[in-house]
């Protein structure tokens, strides 16, 4: 039987380099930056056309599909998740990045039926990297199959989180509480390149041994998510259950020990869920 | 009359690349790993081959001239600043990330006479990107001018650092309690590649507006600084005093009222000095 979802993600693809595009454009001319829940979580016009182009385009082709894209739920269209297939579109991972052309800047799009992932793709246009994965069929950056590091020793690992765009002191003292119990393992390091898809793509690669954050959401995580388990790794929640797409929190890793070993390590942030309307 | 260290500048180009090249070479290959200062302060036998082969090519050719080199003083070489003309080398700066094939690892050639600094050479290898600076001629990425961004807000900014490799429950406490009042300011973000020369070439590139951090070397600096000042950016020390290549700490910003205000924020770890021997 032929695989009922390629002829959709040969065409993400397609999509996500025709948006990259639009985003590298843009990054050449002034921007308009405005605010959305904190002086540090930015939007812009770019942000909105990049999206309002990839929904339209999919829509032509499939209508009955599903989307959740971050500027539509801006806008105010609900995050819910149901069995359709269902588009999960972040037209630009790292806008706070894209703002200050700090060169890490993706266009992702995850597609879901039944709510498993059956596809991923990233597109960190800047470095100019297309990620992708299909569900069973492996993981590859612009044509090269990746392969997690499979690191279970923490003392050995290289993490990579962000600090977030949420400043509440409270939200900020524990972020970097987990970071200072993790440091004092000791770890060998933390890095944080500005986008969430980015950092799993890293961790997809083996470059990075783990990634973990809270307060991120579906479309973040959603075309990465089957890049980093198509490259061998675990997708985890943060408090060491389950990975839950709506949760807002992952652990991406290149072992199962190492993500349960950082979800021993980490105190949980509260953040409301993404389908808690 | 005539540049009289262009020819050194030149050389230190096709140098820079050329160590780059081994670099990534050894990259494909099997890693046997050691441990400097601390469980997270790591060199391979790479470093040490790369550095021999800088400093004996220039030494053949500048017999007279002087040298700091990381992996040098790492093996007891004395680390002076004299008047002398001096080749300040790290031959890999971004060793764990080299390690962990986390992909930001650079060359770093910085060339001082009579305590200034007359060139500078950064090659990201990985990225394949040549940042070069030549007094008073500006600052360059593969032959294209750079410009700090001038950002003088600091709530419009975006800062690069990194968490060190010290892992000491205190100077921890430190580094994480200065980002802690920046990030409340609040700021736009922190990011952190793992490379003090990558970090300060993007303030260079105005993808960052700052960099700051304490417990790195001259050679992790003296590369990478005239890049700044070339791109119109300042130098500073983290104590909001003249920056000094010996001291160990820096703040390298678009803009002087930038640099003094982290100067303001931020509370110094004490180091030894590089030429305390």
């Amino acid at each position: 039987m032929a695989d009922p979802w390629q002829e959709c993600m040969d065409y993400a693809v397609a999509l996500a380099r025709q948006a990259g595009e639009v985003v590298r454009e843009a990054l050449k001319n002034e921007m308009n930056v405005m605010i959305k829940s904190s002086p540090a979580d930015l939007v812009t016009a770019t942000d909105q056309k990049v999206e309002k182009m990839l929904i339209s385009f999919i829509k032509e082709k499939y209508p009955s599909h599903s989307f959740i894209g971050e500027e539509s739920v801006a806008a105010g269209e609900k995050c819910v998740l149901t069995d359709n297939p269902t588009w999960i579109i972040d037209p630009i991972d790292g806008t706070t990045n894209f703002v200050h052309r700090f060169p890490f800047v993706a266009v992702s799009i995850g597609f879901v039926v039944n709510k498993k992932m059956e596809f991923g793709v990233v597109y960190s246009c800047v470095e100019d990297k297309m990620y992708t994965a299909r569900k069973g069929r492996g993981a590859f950056c612009n044509g090269q199959k990746l392969q997690v590091s499979q690191q279970e020793d923490i003392t050995k690992s290289l993490l990579v989180t962000e600090l977030g765009s949420l400043r509440t002191p409270e939200t900020v003292r524990i972020i970097l509480s987990n970071m200072e119990k993790l440091l004092c393992i000791p770890i060998h390091g933390i890095r944080g390149v500005g986008t969430a898809a980015v950092n799993m793509c890293l961790v997809a690669s083996g470059a990075a041994d783990a990634y973990y954050e809270m307060g991120i959401h579906c479309w973040d995580m959603a075309g990465a998510g089957i890049i980093v388990t198509e490259a061998g790794g675990v997708l985890m929640d943060a408090t060491g259950g389950p990975f839950d797409l709506m949760s807002r929190r992952i652990i991406a890793a290149g072992s199962k020990t190492l993500a349960e070993r950082i979800a021993k390590e980490i105190q949980i942030v509260p953040f409301q869920r993404d389908d808690d309307n």
